[in-house]
């Protein structure tokens, strides 16, 4: 998908929400969990109840990975299922994965070619040659970790050095990547005084905002700086969403709670 | 494993060697492509023919997840080749991975539980709680990146800040994080100056050390100041051992390069 596509989605449904299918078997509706691959189908009911609110989807891999082969069976159904229904939709694998070279390009492989993600997320720490793997596949998106939503974040990522915070080093010399371009960020609705300085060094660039919702991040704070004139923000929910109800409401009550976000969010693209 | 039995295992066969098993179709004998699962056959005989010279197997995760369910099916069944047949070596999932608490509870239990991995290489950029929950299981081990061995490594790793660098502030910071005896880290052969360093900080932690050999490392240079009175070192080989050759002798030039290795560590350990 091309960026130009995800900007053209993002009017027409006047939303930039992403849900994040981060499928915990004890945690879904116990009238699934007697299916044949109760992940994919809880997925699958989650998706077709919410794709006219949302742009993206995030499985976070390692909740498919817990599950082993089957897991990776849900996942691989779970990507088939939104190419074949939902081309329009966004996918990412949120796998923060980073490794040397060749190495890289194996995780790129895996996630871009096989599965046919258009984004994966991926951790910095290895620097240029861990990242660029992933850069270098067109209508592709890296999308780094720069200031992450858990308290961990603080213990490197806001050090300062040469009066510059490691998460705003990770920006800048990232936009100096071969095909930065296809580069977006993840930044924590947890830290939303934080996103005036990131569009200083990242003005244009997509940032995918977790953390509103059950880890306390407000929307509205993270749409005071985040938001560009082609708005710029994925903003992720997970379980605000997918856990509204354990019942056979589930669907239902994803619905609601991602058109009351999507609702809020087409007051601030308008404002 | 305990600690104790690794050292044991270390004394016993005069090896602080760890052989990747970062297997490419692409690379490996013709004559096993056609076997039904030629990637766990070549970890098979790679295994049979190096066991009694290394105390240590690490997988590179990324080279079964490009292969997909199937990857994960060689990898599953190496690693129960490895339980079932060595229980004595000590096995590193490379992994690199690292989420928000919950998240890395999901990965820890899929490699040490359901894998039964002793251990897994995790990046440190998100902090503490998403160390932590790899470091709560008991007679497992955490293999945090400190310095990579790759050229990027240098982009963030060594940046400095308050007087220190980053990789250092990694050392130090994650002694604080409970249960920090079940650290280990990452440090590339290709950085021997630093060794010095680093053992100032963390001077009984073992250190997992890729980069000897393909990379360039030396392994004299990296046990001048890496090594220990409990060794404190498993020095990591791939490429150099398990493509030795790509014919039919594979297994055997495998054991010729790992008994150059193991001869040259017994060497290193009675100097």
């Amino acid at each position: 998908m091309t960026k130009k596509q995800l900007i053209e989605q993002i009017r027409l449904k006047k939303s930039f929400l992403c849900i994040g299918l981060d499928v915990d078997l004890d945690k879904i509706p116990s009238h699934l969990k007697q299916l044949d691959d109760p992940i994919f189908e809880f997925n699958k009911q989650i998706i077709d109840a919410t794709h006219h609110l949302t742009v993206a989807y995030k499985p976070n891999i390692a909740f498919y990975e817990a599950y082993g082969i089957k897991g990776w069976q849900s996942l691989e159904k779970t990507i088939k299922y939104l190419n074949n229904n939902y081309p329009e939709i966004f996918t990412i694998a949120d796998a923060k994965r980073g490794d040397i070279g060749n190495t890289s390009t194996r995780y790129a492989k895996a996630f871009f070619d096989d599965l046919n993600f258009d984004s994966i997320t991926v951790a910095p720490y290895m620097g240029r040659d861990s990242v660029e793997p992933f850069l270098a596949f067109e209508d592709k998106f890296t999308i780094l970790l720069a200031l992450t939503s858990n308290a961990g974040g603080l213990d490197f990522q806001t050090s300062e050095y040469n009066n510059e915070q490691l998460y705003q080093s990770v920006l800048k010399t990232s936009l100096n990547y071969k095909n930065s371009d296809n580069l977006m960020y993840v930044v924590g609705a947890t830290r939303p005084d934080f996103f005036q300085k990131i569009r200083k060094i990242v003005p244009h660039h997509f940032l995918l905002v977790p953390g509103v919702g059950a880890q306390g991040g407000s929307l509205q704070e993270v749409c005071k700086y985040g938001l560009t004139d082609n708005i710029g923000l994925l903003v992720n929910s997970s379980r605000g969403i997918i856990y509204a109800s354990n019942s056979e409401d589930f669907a239902e009550k994803a619905t609601e709670k991602a058109l009351e976000l999507q609702k809020e969010m087409e007051l601030l693209i308008k404002s």
